[in-house]
């Protein structure tokens, strides 16, 4: 079939510009389930960098994370027996984390910290003030503040309303791209 | 350049559509690779949450995380002396996983049961049951399965044929949004 | 309305093409985290399956998972007595990776590399080196290198310059598929 050239419409500009239309940016979505100290820092790197290059970046804080998101003057929490047996147990705050190996009653800690300093490398918590004040946004899970009896005013200053699985999953749904820490 | 009204044909509904049509929304896969009780509970409580939104879930089943889907009342699994000790030292069953710290001879794992239970939040073999029938489909590892000895007989009912680390990048490569736990 | 058949101009092939068009197939980006045997498995078995299927695939290596990226037969490394002990502490090397639960002083590894070459599943290194010949690019964690004193010498052959966060966070925007292992 002949196409006469008279007949031919112009093609409406926004589907011209489509095939050459580059991809969103993905925003980044970091789920903070662990709270053992080099997780911490994983999480704390990643969110302030994140935040100092002006990514969209959210922190869903849930299960053992939430304990770094608590106060460090904190010490027992919760309402119930079992509640406060399991703060006991691990004691909240970001600067309380252990690591998952070699602890040895807190030596292999001071080494990293001290390691850390000694090369210019900012704490957790240090980290943590970098990443909110550049935007980074921490929300923590409804059903961990429950489990674990925890109230607004146990956590740290400047979180976000707490949520549940659904709207961590819509945000991937929608294109961030995911971390589980 | 004027388009002659009559010779201008409609441009067909899927190209008008395309400019803002939003993104498909991506497929959820979660890599299911620990057995620690709370792993196994962040995986059911994503999985049934994402099948609960009609969302397209898979989980892809492999190393410790295969002995989560080991029926509960198989004590000793595998073929030869090295599996049967390996599923010895570790018994297999969604409903005698251990927490990865705290774990305090059972205390930890019954605490946090009994709390899940006070606020009205599922156990992990419920959760299993929840998204299974919500369409969520478990891919065991065809690997694990061999290394571990382990049958499709000793796996739970209305798992999906066992696939290899390929699918699973095909997935990812493809647009699901991957989650490692 | 009826479209007449001599008005309909072709469709240019760009844009019929669209609606069909298969999305541009997402990097693999794989972040190597932890130190231990399973994990440096899953990360050597994912990166060489890419590799081989002829995606694109970038393993990013910082904190405990840099020190499978140390050659074997380094015994200690690190410039100062904190980095030495650290290195003393956890012997480097990929040969040398424990389990992180079920060690029993080697013989759940031992038993583990029995079973995988029972059924002709290559070790963690053999693994590593496929990875490479296929493409795959190791790329180190400048920090985590400072961090524990180790120096490019150190490291094997074959790795890419050392980066940081930012440049992970970026491939993540840009939309590769990211793991967290």
């Amino acid at each position: 079939m002949v196409v006469e050239p008279t007949a031919a419409p112009e093609t409406p500009p926004e589907l011209t510009a489509l095939p050459e239309a580059e991809p969103k940016p993905r925003d980044i979505l970091i789920i903070n389930y662990s709270g053992e100290l080099e997780k911490v820092w994983a999480t704390m790197l990643l969110a302030s960098t994140a935040g100092a290059m002006g990514m969209t970046c959210r922190v869903f804080v849930t299960f053992w994370g939430l304990q770094n998101f608590v106060k460090d003057e904190r010490r027992i929490t919760g309402k119930n027996w079992m509640q406060k047996m399991l703060s006991f147990m691990s004691r909240p705050g970001i600067s309380h984390r252990k690591l998952s190996k070699m602890n040895f009653l807190g030596m292999g800690p001071w080494m990293m910290g001290t390691l850390a300093k000694k090369y210019n490398n900012p704490s957790p918590k240090e980290l943590l003030e970098v990443a909110q004040s550049m935007g980074v946004v921490f929300i923590p899970c409804q059903m961990t503040l429950e489990m674990f009896g925890l109230t607004r005013d146990d956590l740290i200053d400047g979180m976000a309303e707490p949520v549940g699985a659904a709207t961590v999953l819509g945000l991937m749904s929608e294109g961030s791209a995911p971390l589980f820490i």
